[in-house]
């Protein structure tokens, strides 16, 4: 079995260079951690420009920024992609507060509205409150413990998985499904808790999900460490009354862009690799690991191709995705062009899990893709790059999977701090190491150029 | 080969029990990643006690503190271990100021004294400068260019290592050696360019060297950021004078202690594996990634065997060593007293390069040793442990080799950020990650709970 494996092996080796590959790939790392620019961008995406929810003024600022720094960048062509985005606002900062428990009296309580949620009106909204942790247990209580109440769906994380993706998909469910499972129950509101891994005093935002028919309730993410403590104040007196005010809405929608940049293949323009991540972020913080950091580092892959004069074989097209966070429109609009033109995608690498130390890459592509992406394994683990694990992709490069056979790569930085500001407040650029961010970049234009090299 | 290869490995193979190994390494990590109280504690070292130089109050109270936990957490034995430490203090603010640049006039600049620096005397010192890449340039430079003036080693990190530390290794000895080379020349003082990746405002401080028979001169850590500008006056301007202030002396030696706590082996008590860090810090922050993580972590091994009900068959040993930053002090009366008492270490495994996520162990043994500890890659594996290499342990854990045949092993977390904060101000307990913490102690816990199983 392994004799014939190797030799299964050793044709598709045979036309790789190893060690010239390798020299090209010590060459992206140096550069990119010789430089400051993709960090000192990143400064100004998001200390200038900031928070970027799509339809928002700095959503507009940030397109035509990055276009303008790529359009400085001696690329092959740069371009913007229309596409019509949602365009939701939070309104006033919102109020959370338990009014009368028993045990602490009035308690203000961090919360803040779920992206697409309808506002609860000026006045407010007041109610008695159910915890749950799951919808099974949701569907037992029935209308009549639910109606005309706030359900607080309280699962945490489970702290117990390496990945911290896994636990965030463990819980995600809440804060997506949790409105319309309520309201189905004649809930009032529903408060989520902030899917994070620690117990901390910021909400984590995110999108939510209505359905047609279903009567819109407003629902906010709870910090975590208050939903301990309402979690508690209710086992000590069911009956407290919680009172949210948000005033957020949804406006119609706006003209966006996707910001596009190439570089054209030598012997194969035709072929497509895709480097990405959003554009778009929520409106608290500055989004800076969510995904300013995925931006300036598929900005970054094109930048250091030039830098070192490699001329792909096939083309390199670095995508800043509008309208991620709350509707995918970018991703799918991107999708249907490359359709409508025939444009032949041979592989996509999103990165927006953060701009942290570099683990690997998640490969959802076929047999064939995945047996010749570990044929390099030698050449990336001297770079940390040790998962080149099955699956993976990204949200925005997922409506173009089944054309041809694109292979969908999601980059996998280190997850531990993610979910420390996703979403929230504090996702700002001090929270960004340079190295961190540019061994990133360079693991993303390490394994674009072996692509463009070799095809996938 | 690879037959016979196998062949041979299978015997030693076969005593172990994967299944029943991963599940028990499966636990630590659950309740590593679980539990808070680590954390807490480390939050205790650095907010509550502090900076804890040797022979400082704090360090006394770490000591006294650290004692403590081990007492109420139910080990076989707890004790010190007297040992005396030299006793360095920083005295007063130091100043660093350009005062004649002919571009900008006077320019305040961020030093701290390097440890065991002698002071300049409360009037200070002021002369001209003269910069440096390295000891050869100093060297060509001769007495007549040195004389009377300060000496400025300005050779930055080579920031394309992947690795820090190999950075830093390229770097330090312009700070360890460098007065030393200067005074032979007749400089009066000397600025040593920042350990850092980055271009920072923070000074970072760390030990310098005498010689007897070489005069003392005062020695300062400049800025990253300071460095870049006064090289950059200096081109202007090589005239300009540099004023610094320091009023750090060493007082005398005063008695400090190890402390050390563990859990006897039930089958084999006589070998010994420690886990340990070091108690002391430097003066200025909180010593929280150094070394406080990798005290915390030491504790949470023997932490997580009793919470988990593990019963090693060989003792396993937490060592948290005092006067690593200024003397080693610690870690050699550590050896002196186990080579006395004939006792049988197996293995040692330091923790003192932050509690960041962890990447792998440096193996410092015979093939032997480094070929079973291979053996375990797969269990490892899971939890990002990809870089098992030859060659590593610790500084405090560095006298114990020779004794036997003790395995020397450095656990190796991630090193991107560790030099952000080395030796600064800004080395506190909010640059510190619960889950990066644990999981570098559920690392460490498993690679004990393997040889306490299986020796080395
Ligand atoms: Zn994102
Ligand atoms: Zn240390």
């Amino acid at each position: 079995m392994l004799a014939a494996a190797t030799a299964l092996a050793l044709p598709a080796m045979a036309q790789q260079n190893h060690a010239s590959d390798s020299a090209t790939i010590k060459k992206l790392y140096n550069e990119a951690l010789s430089s400051t620019e993709s960090y000192e961008n990143l400064r100004y995406l998001t200390k200038k420009i900031g928070a970027r929810l799509s339809g928002s003024p700095q959503a507009a600022a940030a397109v035509e920024w990055s276009r303008q720094v790529m359009e400085e960048m001696n690329l092959d062509t740069v371009y913007l992609q229309e596409v019509m985005v949602p365009h939701w606002v939070r309104g006033d900062k919102e109020i959370g507060r338990v009014y009368n428990s028993k045990l602490m009296g009035t308690v203000d309580m961090n919360i803040a509205a779920l992206g697409a949620s309808v506002g609860t009106g000026k006045q407010g909204l007041s109610a008695e409150v159910v915890e749950v942790q799951n919808f099974e247990e949701l569907e037992k209580l029935g209308k009549k413990k639910v109606k005309g109440k706030i359900v607080f769906f309280n699962r945490p994380f489970d702290n117990t998985h390496i990945h911290t993706m896994a636990a965030y998909s463990g819980a995600v469910d809440q804060r997506g499904g949790g409105p319309v499972a309520a309201a189905k129950l004649g809930a009032v509101g529903v408060l989520v808790r902030s899917m994070a891994n620690e117990i901390q005093d910021v909400p984590h935002t995110g999108n939510t999900r209505y359905e047609e028919g279903v009567q819109q309730i407003p629902a906010a993410a709870i910090s975590t460490r208050d939903a301990e403590q309402l979690s508690s104040l209710l086992k000590d007196d069911p009956n407290l009354k919680f009172y949210m005010r948000m005033t957020s809405e949804t406006l119609p929608d706006v003209l966006s862009y996707n910001v596009i940049g190439e570089l054209k293949g030598t012997e194969k323009p035709d072929e497509i690799i895709v480097v990405g991540g959003h554009l778009d972020s929520w409106d608290i913080g500055e989004g800076a690991h969510d995904d300013g950091t995925g931006c300036m580092q598929s900005i970054e892959v094109l930048r250091l191709f030039n830098e070192l004069g490699i001329k792909p074989k096939r083309t390199v097209r670095a995508v800043l995705f509008m309208n991620e966070e709350n509707g995918l429109r970018g991703g799918r609009k991107y999708a249907e062009i490359a359709k409508a033109k025939g444009e032949k995608h041979i592989a996509a690498i999103e990165s927006d899990a953060g701009g942290f130390t570099p683990r690997g890459f998640g490969i959802d592509g076929t047999d064939a893709q995945y047996s010749k992406a570990l044929t390099w394994k030698a050449l990336l683990a001297p770079y940390g790059l040790h998962d080149l694990t099955r699956g993976g992709g990204g949200a925005d490069i997922g409506p173009l999977k089944g054309q041809g056979t694109v292979a969908l790569i999601g980059f996998r930085p280190d997850s531990q701090r993610y979910f420390d500001y996703h979403h929230t407040e504090i996702d700002t650029f001090e929270q960004v190491n340079r190295r961190e961010m540019q061994l990133g970049a360079a693991s993303m234009a390490s394994l674009a150029y072996l692509i463009s090299q070799y095809g996938l």
